[in-house]
């Protein structure tokens, strides 16, 4: 890892304002903003390691909305708030509900009276949950406007039915650690592939956070999955867009084996096909048991014919060397660990287990930059008065 | 808004002696006591909004016990805790206990080994929230002076059957900015008004709050409400004789249009007849579901004789100039958007939104000072050090 | 109680090393440990009773596991917690989850990134709990050694199958407080025995921890219960070794008045014989709720045979000068209060209530001791510096 002050001096030569903005999207944030925020979470990683606090507020709430499960995120928000100096409040409204309009706009200002920050997980229903981060910055930033609020509250997605930005930040840093820098991303082959798993109605957010942020980089992208299985389409655009601009490559293949070829670093992950959550939003919405049990039943029935797309020995001897980094975003479904037949080889993933620890690590010191960097006017000033408090 | 300067001067005047004791009823308060914590929740906004922490306690729990639903107050008691210095810690019984006795003397204890406030919100059941309130304080006076509690936590109604104590104050603090004083409240006219819902059992407690407090300031209070959808009696008693010491005004009327005619203030709020709340709490007590559906079966036939007690464009043109300021407590019921037919019209909802949004701005302020009051022994001292900290 | 100096100069003479340890039993813990953690708890309690803030840690998080239902025990921790400056989070995976091996190792890890402590109640499983625990502190001893975690959390055992340590220990402190001094409980009688109450399935932890505990200390030990209310036999044998090694003596009867016969201390509490506990582990498990539903049927005729197993006023005339200490963990089963028939009689309880909230008031700075002394480096000193900040 780079010292903490090379660090500095690099985040200097930025022009970075983010101040006052939220981060919902990493397609919405310029190559500059996306290298701030690196750099600013591996100085908060360095801080903590060693024992130097980056308290920044005096106090203040990190509002908590998880409208589907967490663990792992959740304790990452409440570890990056702890740490800035705010208090969690989560806001618990019952997991599947949809709301819009004066009910969003009304609570969005209830909960923000003393609030710096909103962390949202929505990532059931596709066409929701970014729409819903959306007008929950509308609703904060017209309070601010109005007067209501003191201070307007940076809204961070947790994951949403398009984007998981956390992770793939926290993955990107993971990526720039391993190889040493953002510049020796370019041309390293990443393959983003779907792998079986025994469970219906994982997030498109992942894979697609993956393929357009790693597409900026000049890195080689190759997604590959089974036929159907497809990401939204105008996600895919957009990775294919951005690495035409970055000089790298990106390709969408068949097998899983071909996307391992000579690739450096592999990402196998299990998700429900574009199609199969298309139908399910409707069914979750109109709270069709028999309709949902049913789109399982078919799409398990599905998942079944690809189980030779599991992460093994014999695959990652395709790749570069036979030792391409193993990633995920945890938990894992392991072969013979976490069920009979999963996503991963129980000797591959233990062979990379504390990688994806480490991995997993960068995230809360991730949340806590997006925080800073969006509520803390000289983030770059800030942050040097905060290692060398004497000087 | 008065300048911090000012509201310290003002509340230099009044002899504050509010250590040591709770807030339950207002009626209970002095107005040296109202007047104080009018001005103590104006200097802590302030302060708020000009970045000046008050966080005067090093460490300290804010124990917060919720019996009932909430959102608002819940995210204005955490507001108010951690702008202080204290972290909430949540007492989650189950929300329809009914607990007396050893159980609730010892459980007060328990909780309050390092805590500084304790918040309850208890307003389902007639005769038991306030009540119940009481044994916790009598509890913690107990345990104090035996020696079992370093410190005596300050108990704070968060809402119960008979009062809304932080709603009722926020309120005023809202009426007083609005107008520029307390004494400019003299001779305003205040229509605190039943509507109609298509929900049944909300608590008596703001409209008994709005009443039993506005009429203390000289104000012209116009209670109305359809036949039958009477408050507790003593409640109307002492918002009388409140009335008739202020030298204001107090009447029941039986339409919506009288109380607003020539009103300056209108706070139309649906809430369940106290005849319904009697009938209620047994049978919530001995949780008889078909007795409670019957029970809401007739109530909501009966609310919907009552349609027409809307807050609409029409009836807001008999107030003070067609002006008046529109009050509620939300999440309000607005017609074509919360609910088919409601509390409220769209038009004169959009009209005074963000009034309402203000409104509520000011309760994590108002409960920050009601436990600033009962817990910092040198109140006026301590802010003037808090906000001028180089003198 | 001694004056915080007197605590300081005895705790200065103790060669303290508990630095990077876990408290999950307290006979893995050395007599200078016990020593040290009581003395220890004294100053914290005392220095809170003075108002002096023991906030060690700037920030970080006191992460909680509770797989079990908590009140008591839930705030105290969270007391303990916010004492010390960090942040409660709770883990809630849902009360009856089993985990083991991948699933354990990585969810330590995941919320231990900012983690200083780590509280887990885990008693219902026998077998179980403690196991679990080990499982946490060996993940989190893997993450720190391997650099996934930049420091390594305490584990704090809140309560488990075999034993519980923060309820035994603020028991002993309690003992210390009334005796005057650990030297004091040599020679004095303990009867720990059972009593009647009408629910089945209390943990055998507090009992086991209580023999296991105050046989170390030269006191006189006499566990009754009713033929078959057996303890795990384990915890009986290191009893009665700890005691021999002590100079105490141990022994086990067969009657609730042969026990208190010249007690100094009595302990009348509830359990589930061992036996039960047994069957009943296998049938949680596999979720048999007819094969729980017929064993607590049996267990409460059981139990009913045994309805003369009450602490009551004929009882306590049996002991030293009729005058013996009552102590209990809380709540109890009070007859004709919480029951018609319970552990103890009403007029017993009221005579020494405020004696059992002053027992567990002990808890909070007994748990913040314990993290206290996990994770401060130079724990002696640094109370010194926190007692007198000037010198």
């Amino acid at each position: 890892m780079n010292t903490l002050r090379q660090h500095l001096a690099e985040l200097e030569r930025l022009p970075v304002t983010t101040y006052g903005t939220d981060f919902l999207l990493t397609w919405d944030k310029t190559d500059v903003e996306i290298r701030a925020l690196a750099l600013v979470s591996e100085c908060l990683a360095r801080m903590h390691a060693e024992g130097k606090p980056f308290r920044v507020f005096d106090s203040g709430l990190a509002v908590s909305i998880f409208r589907d499960n967490s663990t792992r995120t959740r304790f990452s928000f409440a570890s990056a708030a702890n740490a800035l100096g705010l208090s969690v409040a989560d806001l618990d409204e019952g997991k599947s509900q949809i709301a819009h309009g004066e009910t969003v706009r009304e609570t969005a200002n209830m909960i923000s009276f003393l609030a710096e920050a909103i962390g949202i997980r929505d990532d059931m229903y596709l066409g929701e949950g970014n729409r819903y981060m959306k007008e929950v910055a509308a609703a904060v930033d017209e309070g601010y406007r109005e007067g209501v609020l003191h201070q307007r509250p940076a809204v961070v997605n947790l994951q949403c039915d398009i984007d998981h930005p956390t992770q793939s930040m926290a993955d990107l840093v993971h990526l720039k650690d391993y190889f040493g820098s953002l510049e020796n991303l370019a041309g390293k082959k990443i393959a983003m592939t779907w792998a079986y798993s025994p469970s219906y109605g994982k997030p498109l957010s992942v894979p697609q956070g993956i393929i357009g942020l790693m597409t900026r980089f000049g890195m080689q992208v190759s997604l590959a999955h089974p036929e159907g299985y497809n990401l939204i389409p105008e996600v895919v655009g957009l990775a294919r867009t951005a690495s035409a601009k970055s000089g790298g490559r990106f390709e969408v293949v068949s097998s899983m084996e071909e996307a391992f070829r000579g690739a450096d670093v592999v990402y196998p992950k299990s998700w429900a096909p574009y199609s199969v959550m298309q139908r399910r939003t409707p069914l979750l919405r109109r709270r069709d048991s028999e309709g949902l049990k049913a789109l399982e039943k078919e799409c398990l029935a599905n998942n079944a014919k690809h189980k030779d797309w599991e992460c093994d020995e014999a695959k990652m001897k395709l790749t570069k060397d036979g030792k391409a980094l193993y990633m995920h975003c945890l938990p894992a479904d392991i072969t013979g660990v976490s069920c009979p037949q999963g996503e991963v080889s129980r000797d591959v993933f233990d062979k990379y287990r504390l990688a994806t620890y480490r991995e997993a690590g960068w995230k809360p010191f991730v949340i806590a930059a997006m925080i800073y960097l969006a509520r803390v006017k000289n983030p770059v000033e800030t942050l040097k008065k905060l290692t060398c408090p004497a000087s």
